[in-house]
């Protein structure tokens, strides 16, 4: 059976599944997008990714088509479609299809809605329990990195780079600090216990995972300071995690061959994924 | 009648050129790029984009699935089944549709090819008789410019900041420095008639009609130094201008509401413009 994908009010087979050759996020990359997790068939903290996409709209002056409430029906439904119980729901706006290509905005041209689901173990996943390898390289992504765009070229080049290092994800650095990983937040956790993560700013992704950790951290008392770190620090750390959206947290327990800690996922890193799972999936709706 | 595309080896009405929601130019603008420019319905310095086209695919690792010889042919396809007189032809590879979303590069999956062409006037065009306006903004682009890759939200902005401002395009400042314009290079006349233009590097894009201008400018003795300018020296310079594949030449008359020169086109780039005009058609295919 086909998966289930919506396409601008329509719920089509994958494989009928297209947008015009003339649509901006195929031509300009002229999209934004969001990733919500699913577990039990239920969206995680799926409030949080559709504040952020207002937010990214605005920044780029795209008008969302429909509202938070019509997106989450849309979400339920694709969810239901397609019996998915774990993994991940992708959303896409792109400023549409102006039946031909000018670098300004067109006028009164509907914007690009596709959502898709994709199926995958968030729980029980090896990198959550043995943690991953990454490598650092130099973030050479654009400036507005608080703006979740589908300007991805710079992260897939950098997760292929780690790919081809016998790695899993790569950690960006700019100045000589670390901003995040390709597709997630970096965390260190000092000798001290305290977590450290860089600030927001338009140099990384306001992380809606990021931002539940931090409060729950706090309620956990771990304490967390939001500072720059340099990947000396990181290679010197106790502990050395990432979150996102689908990964939760995940530690890294060696970064450019050098083990983290004792080479183990931490402690830290392991309560805050429990912890997190469990109140996102309480909060599930 | 509805203009002819080209996608994956069929030619077929615009409105049913489409490409998977799962195409990588449209999910991480995976996707390089070339406009040939077209007089007379033949391909200007085709060749040139070509060429540029293969070291960008080199450069990600993209295949091109068919030669500069049997593109050319497609172009001129597509140039007899839409009549294009003026105008340009646009050339687009993507890594493909890999049937879902991941970072990393799919492995044997075919790339997209798309060609369209778009009717223009580029030699009677009011921007070349009478110049235009631009303003500076900063360079917020991604580090690798001189890939010629989809990616081009940073650039869509700058255009339509230059359209907002009463501008028609934006110069891009970065270090103090102008890069080049937002999909065009940039050069400036000193008051001794020495074009200054910024020497090739991946902060920008290696124009080849920069290329062809450069060489052209030595035959008609016009000194020519490639080092950077700042704003600044653009400010109180004799001339100013901008060359792409399809503008070839226009002359810029006021730069962040100061006039240039005289807040005329200036001499040197009205000269250069026609004699590119005159060895590109001559030499056209």
């Amino acid at each position: 059976m086909q998966r289930i994908v919506y396409v601008n009010g329509e719920y089509i087979p994958e494989l009928e599944a297209k947008v015009s050759v003339f649509d901006r996020g195929f031509l300009f990359s002229d999209a934004v997008y969001e990733v919500t997790a699913v577990l039990d068939g239920k969206l995680i903290d799926n409030a949080g990714h559709l504040a952020r996409l207002e937010r990214s709209c605005a920044e780029l002056e795209l008008s969302l088509p429909v509202n938070a409430e019509q997106l989450t029906e849309i979400q339920r439904e694709l969810i239901k479609l397609n019996g998915l119980k774990e993994g991940g729901i992708y959303l896409q706006l792109s400023r549409g299809n102006a039946g031909d290509r000018d670098f300004a905005f067109p006028t009164d041209t509907p914007p690009t809605l596709v959502l898709f689901t994709q199926s995958r173990q968030l729980i029980d996943c090896p990198k959550a329990a043995k943690g991953m390898k990454v490598i650092s390289i130099p973030d050479i992504r654009w400036k507005r990195r608080d703006i979740k765009t589908v300007g991805l070229l710079a992260p897939c080049l950098a997760k292929q780079a780690a790919l081809a290092a016998g790695a899993s994800d790569a950690w960006l650095i700019e100045d000589g600090f670390v901003t995040e990983g390709s597709s997630n937040n970096a965390y260190i956790v000092t000798a001290e216990g305290k977590v450290i993560t860089r600030p927001l700013s338009s140099d990384i992704l306001h992380g809606i995972t990021r931002a539940s950790l931090l409060k729950l951290a706090e309620d956990a008392n771990i304490e967390v300071e939001e500072r720059n770190f340099t990947i000396e620090e990181a290679y010197a750390a106790k502990e050395a995690f990432v979150s996102s959206a689908t990964t939760f947290v995940w530690p890294v327990t060696m970064i450019d061959g050098k083990p983290i800690g004792d080479g183990e996922p931490g402690p830290i890193a392991q309560k805050l994924r429990e912890i997190y799972i469990e109140v996102a999936q309480a909060a599930a709706i």
